[in-house]
């Protein structure tokens, strides 16, 4: 039930919006991913827009126009939305047909493109101009462990002898995430403060965390989504994931290790996440399937509910991921953002397909605009957070210009990035997903 | 800042109502809780209702008609809506004055009694034909683990030695549970099947839970709620809580028991939550107002921002909790319910301002509506759930008619009950929290 390769995906294709022809853009117009924005300063509810080049295309506005002329009622309805969530309750079907008009308003070649052209400007707002909000009102959110290097570095922190607990090969770990303190790239993140110790018997402090830190993660938005105590086969699990984004799971390590036993990560958590502005549809990222993660042969094969042969043949992503960091001094200094680590989607250990059919397994319902992620990826040579890339704070990393990070300080900007590249394809980017430290007391 | 004894207190006082003034019923016009229903069968929105005797009050209803004169706009716009998020975020004055409107439409003995009666009349539902629906939409719910007896009996289980865990007496523990899966009293349970491993080295099953249990809890809701960023101060929680509910947090101890680690429960405890249609607003508990849990001299004091003298001498609530059941053979035989247990909210070790704020404590921004549930109500005596009850499953209960329970089987109906009592004072009743449990295949 992987999404075939189509036209949509033609690298040969060339849009008439010129900055989406640049061969290391995010934007191509193989990529058409849906965002919500509008126009900096304005009062009016955000729109539902699609990114092309350096534009946003108003896709309500163009729809109205009569450029969008295939578009069925209901698409057309969802789209006159403030958020995708009328969008992603519609189904594969629907979102494919909407990127196909979509491909073919902005196409360069088409057509009527000159036509196209002359009116479709009128419906692009330049990204610089655009203020993004969350693209989704996202009822849920559930942040997996899906990286067994992740779970393996970070157990080998607090349990040397035995850093993989005997559930990991069988069960999608995850836990449920604070949607009201999900934002959107850009929104400052506030240093949290909260109740740390340093060793036992130590005084518990509450203070602001000394040990912030950033997680690179993929997060997916769930589409039609299922009732309650119907549970999703792993056969129909995809036509429920409408889109991927970047998501960072900001942490602080100090409240983290004081309270998170017996129920888990909360308050060094729910600070703050910050999500992508972009969701990338599934359908977009079509060339870029692939095998799901080889387990070695004495790891258990998946339970049969997280099985299926197509999911192990093309249920992986390869998408090359990136931290990077741009300290207060640099932006001082008008020095560039130093990279800090780089991995890639398809190290995962679970699949999304995996991840989503897990999580319906008992019945819970899952709702369109529901976020899901992965958590930290990290790969067998890469890390995805500070806690693993200075072992746990142990050792420091020197940034250029004689800087030193065990963890985040304030003024900090950390950026992820996403990409997918292959010589046959146009390059499909994620947009950044960027956020700085603002000090406890600001 | 806790709420003062005011005339809506007054015990002397009887309804028009002629059911509300029965000694043992849950809704006097002391009472005054807020829900959202609609007549059964009807396909209308919900509307907001106001519990009197056996009855529903339309409150949109009434003001319209003029009954309750002295209602400022908001408020009356605010109960317009089919939830009660839009009254819950306007603030305790607001609450307040509405309440103190309603008191004066439904007295007995005030002034125009006869003619309010006739007009409120028109605006009554029967409770009999009434249908419920979840009071507010749950942004995000949050279930604490603020019972030290719970804590302590589960701990035992796990960890003979070492029940509590070092954080227990300084952090009121939380994790988020799902919002999507909260249904409302009287919905079916279906059993949930997920993945379980009996001992370590045994085949890894997925199959329906064979350890299904309730967990008596009480619930509150979020008020106006807190900015992104910005604590909330002890001396300001309590009017950000709306009211009180009871919850049952149905959980799979078979599943829980596998997944639960490193991250905490999660389809062990997603596929439902039952909560009661009523809300027993933090106004008319006043009169049932206690010390919080007298710590004993070698815990330690709470950190100053969860602390202070007002919490420590008003913070608790008495509030006696009792847990019922009825199996399907007692249904099919017309016998009543049997009490498992009983026990009371005052024993907790956090009081609800203290988990309010230890959840806003790092800047979490609470909104109006979300929902924060106790965990386990348990006491010294009194155990909230069948894993105490039974010890792990180790020992049975025995049932009148011959039937023993170590966990919940297809058909038995968990029904859970609390009540404010005391001699000077109306007993204040918070209504039924039920739900039976559905076959996995149904």
């Amino acid at each position: 039930m992987t999404i075939a390769i189509n036209e949509t995906h033609d690298p040969a294709v060339k849009s008439w919006v010129e900055s989406a022809n640049r061969a290391e853009g995010d934007f191509p117009i193989q990529n058409l991913p849906f965002g919500a924005c509008r126009r900096r300063g304005s009062s009016q509810p955000p729109r539902v827009g699609v990114a092309i080049g350096d534009f946003v295309l108003d896709v309500s506005g163009a729809h109205r126009a009569g450029l969008l002329p295939g578009v069925a009622e209901p698409v057309a309805l969802a789209c006159q939305s403030s958020s995708l969530n009328k969008l992603m309750a519609l189904g594969q079907p629907h979102w494919s047909a909407l990127r196909r008009e979509l491909h073919s308003l902005l196409r360069a070649d088409g057509p009527g493109a000159a036509g196209n052209q002359d009116a479709g400007r009128k419906h692009l707002l330049p990204v610089a101009e655009a203020e993004f909000c969350p693209p989704a009102e996202i009822g849920d959110y559930t942040d997996f462990y899906a990286s067994i290097h992740h779970a393996t570095n970070v157990g080998s922190l607090l349990r040397p002898d035995n850093p993989l607990l005997p559930n990991y090969k069988w069960v999608p770990v995850a836990y449920h995430g604070r949607a009201s303190s999900i934002v959107v790239s850009g929104t400052p993140v506030k240093r949290p403060a909260g109740q740390s110790r340093s060793k036992p018997l130590e005084p518990v402090q509450y203070a602001p965390t000394e040990r912030l830190d950033y997680e690179l993660e993929v997060g997916f938005y769930v589409g039609p989504g299922n009732a309650l105590g119907s549970p999703i086969p792993m056969g129909e699990a995809e036509p429920h994931i409408f889109g991927l984004c970047l998501v960072n799971d900001w942490s602080a390590r100090d409240i983290q290790a004081w309270e998170y036993q017996p129920l888990g990560p909360f308050l060094a958590k729910n600070f703050c996440t910050t999500i992508s502005p972009w969701v990338v549809t599934l359908e977009a990222l079509a060339p870029f399937r692939t095998a799901a993660f080889r387990r070695i042969a004495s790891d258990p094969a998946p339970l049969p509910y997280l099985s299926s042969a197509e999911d192990k043949e093309h249920g992986g992503l390869d998408i090359t991921l990136e931290v990077w960091i741009r300290t207060q001094k640099m932006q001082q200094q008008g020095a560039e953002p130093v990279r800090l680590s780089s991995g890639n989607f398809k190290d995962m250990y679970w699949t999304i397909a995996q991840m989503l059919v897990h999580h319906a397994s008992n019945g819970c319902n899952l709702r369109p605009g529901d976020l899901l992620a992965s958590g930290t990826v990290s790969g067998a040579k890469s890390r995805g957070c500070l806690l693993e890339l200075t072992t746990g704070g142990a050792t420091a990393i020197d940034l250029p210009g004689g800087e030193k990070r065990r963890f985040l300080e304030d003024g900090d900007e950390i950026i992820l990035r996403g990409s997918c590249q292959s010589p046959q394809f146009a390059r499909i980017g994620f947009g950044d997903c960027r956020g700085t430290v603002q000090s406890a007391s600001a």
